[in-house]
């Protein structure tokens, strides 16, 4: 699996990254431990490896405490006082705790992945470095159709000569791209001139040629604040698969990481829902007896059908 | 001159925008009015607008001040404060003013502005929206080989048959990619569909195919403190070209918003320069009579340039 | 009302700040207008002025639609989107609005305040100036005692002795800490020395001495995004009485300025509630029919009340 | 020492904390290692633990090269690449380090701190915790007299009567101030009422009537780049003593943590200094061989003076 995504020498530089150890006073969690490094291959030729992380569950409570020592109690106080501050939006507490990870994901991923603020990212420079030819090409199941309901979201599968010609075009027009880029660049991957009678074209030029299904790397640190709303929009059906797949990765490393907070986090947040005035009043109706439509809670259709997706019984009999 | 970069019917919607006015109590700029809405030129179909702007130069000094009112003084007070508190690292006058532009630029460059995180950012989605077929050619006289100097930047001309060959590769890819992400679409700009036998992939799946040429187009929105940031790094010399002319643009446009704080920043940040420990040490030397060297001085051959570049006498005679 | 709050001379700074207008191309809402410079009292001696804004409703559509003019449509069609945008977490098109306030409060308010990172802040030096005697002495209907429920809260109203006893110890030690300030400054309010035989404590020090309670200034920038991350937090009944106060002047502002988005807030966010995994659950049984309970629905006591408290039906024969 | 700040109970539990370890695959730093939990003692009741940390100076180059392993090559050339980034203003690779702290501190300090935005804070509540009897009295030799030629500054000492009487004033009123808070609160640290005839003052209000000189309690955590602009701005000698106190320590710690990193902010941050554009011209025209004068080089006599004081040379004969 690793040799089509890193290579021989990378590899052993992560082996020889894994076999360091030291002793620390630092809260330690094992399965992190187990994690440290090692690449987790994400589409066709993406990864994600955890670098380094700061704290455990037990630091939330440190901090929402100000105790003097590490600051736990009873497990199950810990878990309660946990549960309290997701609940009422307390942030601080979980902005104690940082993970960092090493990315390689698409560009289209990339540009979307950016946009979240409150972290800290560096990139592999393409003006000063010579990209791989590392591109990705969907797999025939994920080639979906544009929705017809949804502008933003895929309908049906892409079948037959329909699904291999793009996945032709995709790939051939990324492998053209590339071609003429290291064409243009004139230089291999060790920087050496290729054809001396051509001066080349600045790497920060012919990196416009290249599509932006190119792969790229980099660095990212998040608090656990901030990594929460990542996968509360990134973990979610309506986020693109490209970018879904790594934030799903990274839900279920907070899930061995974190687990008293990830628990939290899955029932107030992503398995949560969020009733507006218009729905409450809804509810109320339906709880008094009354049979409910759109119509009569001057709720919108989707507002209504979310809200029955959750609890079918709303338009059943009681 | 607008023809190649908006439509008739885009620039009719500007012309309505600037027909519109009323009267205010908050700060304006005459300069700044003037500017509203325009589309000031930038690359080959890139543009820059002014949308809104917060405050003025009288706006810094109210806020260091904690006015009652507008805050100002005599002309010269005003001014020696800004420079105060610019030369001493104040930033949170500066964030009192805020200026709302239009940015229509290449892909590539749209990804070094968006690692400017103190800012508000809303992009076209290429998701929910079909691209323009408009793509970043560089001019010939931009058209520069890789520095040898610098893995970062830009060195002689590419000129003859290379430069030929490399603007049509530019081109002709951009155009063939282009050309295969509207079959793969299969919807007109209207959104209806072309070929009804087929279903038309995605559009945040075609996208993909696109170089990272393609222009892209947003809404940002920046306070001064973070503006100068963004100046700073971005219309220095060592900045890319094609974000450079952006940012000239912009330094133009803070030069008539806030002519006392464009001084200042002139004078203490563009045309300033920080001498390091060394660096002061290797001029009192100077001072007390001793020729300086890189090596007599313990400064790397680049600090020891860029501080005689800036004090060409350090190595005269006096 | 105003002199016990600011001078003649300050009244009169005002005046002149709100008697200057200009034309302006920037979108302008007359409440706005109307409400600009005027101070707003809240408490016994704080205020709240509007200073600057920029944008209205219309530019949270353009933003959103990445426009080429004012961008919006319909007036039905921008308030779906901006429901839309409320409902779906879309934080940056709310980001494209600013307002910029002068506020005067008690440190204890200050020090809740400053806890919203997302704002730019100009406070009134004490290192730099000399406070006035001015400090916070609650009236006597919020003079509350400890809830015996709510460790954060407030219970009964102190009545008879116990009251009067407490107001004059607040007000005594307040103006005891001022008269010693002052003469351990040793300056009048114009810096002039008082008694030539001593020195004068350092502002920044003398300032120790006085009470929590003592009155603070400050300018306060904010976006609308931040803006209703603080009303959420602070105009609700959870929050400090003598913060939310502020807080219900500044809703109140923005149901003014932006009557669109100020509706959306309250439906999706003030008067919404957001229910856990297990409250879905709970629902659900009893649209089936089944009585609910505490214990039967692994609901804490509060989370169950928090519940019924919005749906009394839950608990109700249907 | 411990005694006076800290409580036996409070000690167990730091020793607690210190006495358990694990093997981990992280960084780790011998001397942090050595301070982690350790109360460092500051001002007359304050204290400064480091409570956990991520990171060393290889996490910098490790993610300034985007590296698959630990990143680290020669010795010599990571120190070169952290001296370059520091020098050309990189800041993501220093944002990839965190230092967490426990923090206790008047509430003066407090509030200066906090202005610090690009942190996470944790404060101990008084609106839910009754604070102890501790505040801050200077110590005889920092009992400074205002500066007459700087507003925000210290000038010579207080002595005899005059620095007896402030000191008696300070601690009288803190003591009174406390007194008075604890008989409004009615409750003992336990939270049992005193006396049963009365119903005590909220927690959240009684706080008013203690000074700002009274000590407060958080966790702080923050990156690196972070935490060099706070010690640029607080370990300066234009820093309050009560804040610099505390940024000296933290200077050390930074020390003793990254090695390479502090001596590059030694020489590019704390030691360096800005020259601007009419600065660089004066310099030239020295170095031209012309005297120089705040006349004659349009320098304010601050800025003038400023730069004598770093290059001597320029006013004295060559």
């Amino acid at each position: 699996m690793t040799n089509s995504r890193i290579t021989a020498a990378q590899n052993q530089e992560i082996e020889d990254a894994r076999s360091m150890t030291s002793v620390t006073r630092r809260t330690t969690v094992p399965a992190m431990e187990d994690l440290m490094y090692t690449m987790i291959p994400v589409l066709d030729h993406g990864y994600l490896r955890v670098i380094d992380y700061m704290g455990d569950d037990s630091a939330v409570i440190q901090a929402a405490r100000t105790s003097y020592g590490r600051g736990t109690k009873h497990k199950q106080n810990d878990e309660g006082l946990i549960r309290y501050l997701l609940r009422h939006w307390h942030t601080t507490p979980f902005e104690m705790l940082e993970i960092k990870i090493a990315v390689k994901m698409p560009i289209i991923t990339a540009r979307q992945w950016i946009r979240h603020r409150h972290a800290s990212v560096n990139e592999l420079s393409a003006r000063y470095s010579i990209l791989d030819r590392e591109f990705y090409v969907p797999d025939a199941k994920d080639l979906a159709a544009q929705s017809q309901t949804n502008k933003q979201g895929r309908g049906d599968l892409l079948t037959g000569e329909e699904a291999t010609r793009v996945l032709d075009l995709l790939r051939d027009d990324a492998n053209r791209n590339y071609d003429h880029y290291a064409w243009m660049l004139n230089e291999d991957q060790q920087g050496k001139i290729i054809d001396p009678n051509r001066k080349g074209l600045s790497r920060e030029l012919a990196r416009m040629n290249l599509t932006l299904a190119t792969y790229t790397t980099w660095y990212w640190k998040v608090n656990v604040h901030g990594l929460m709303n990542f996968l509360r929009l990134r973990a979610d059906h309506h986020a693109q698969y490209e970018i879904r797949v790594y934030a799903e990765v990274l839900l279920d490393i907070m899930r061995q990481w974190l687990p008293m907070t990830h628990n939290a986090f899955m029932d107030y947040r992503v398995n949560a829902i969020s009733l507006s005035a218009q729905q409450i009043e809804a509810i109320n109706m339906r709880l008094a007896g009354r049979d409910i439509t759109p119509q009569n809670t001057s709720l919108t259709k989707r507002e209504f059908d979310e809200m029955v997706a959750s609890m079918p019984g709303l338009i059943k009999q009681a």
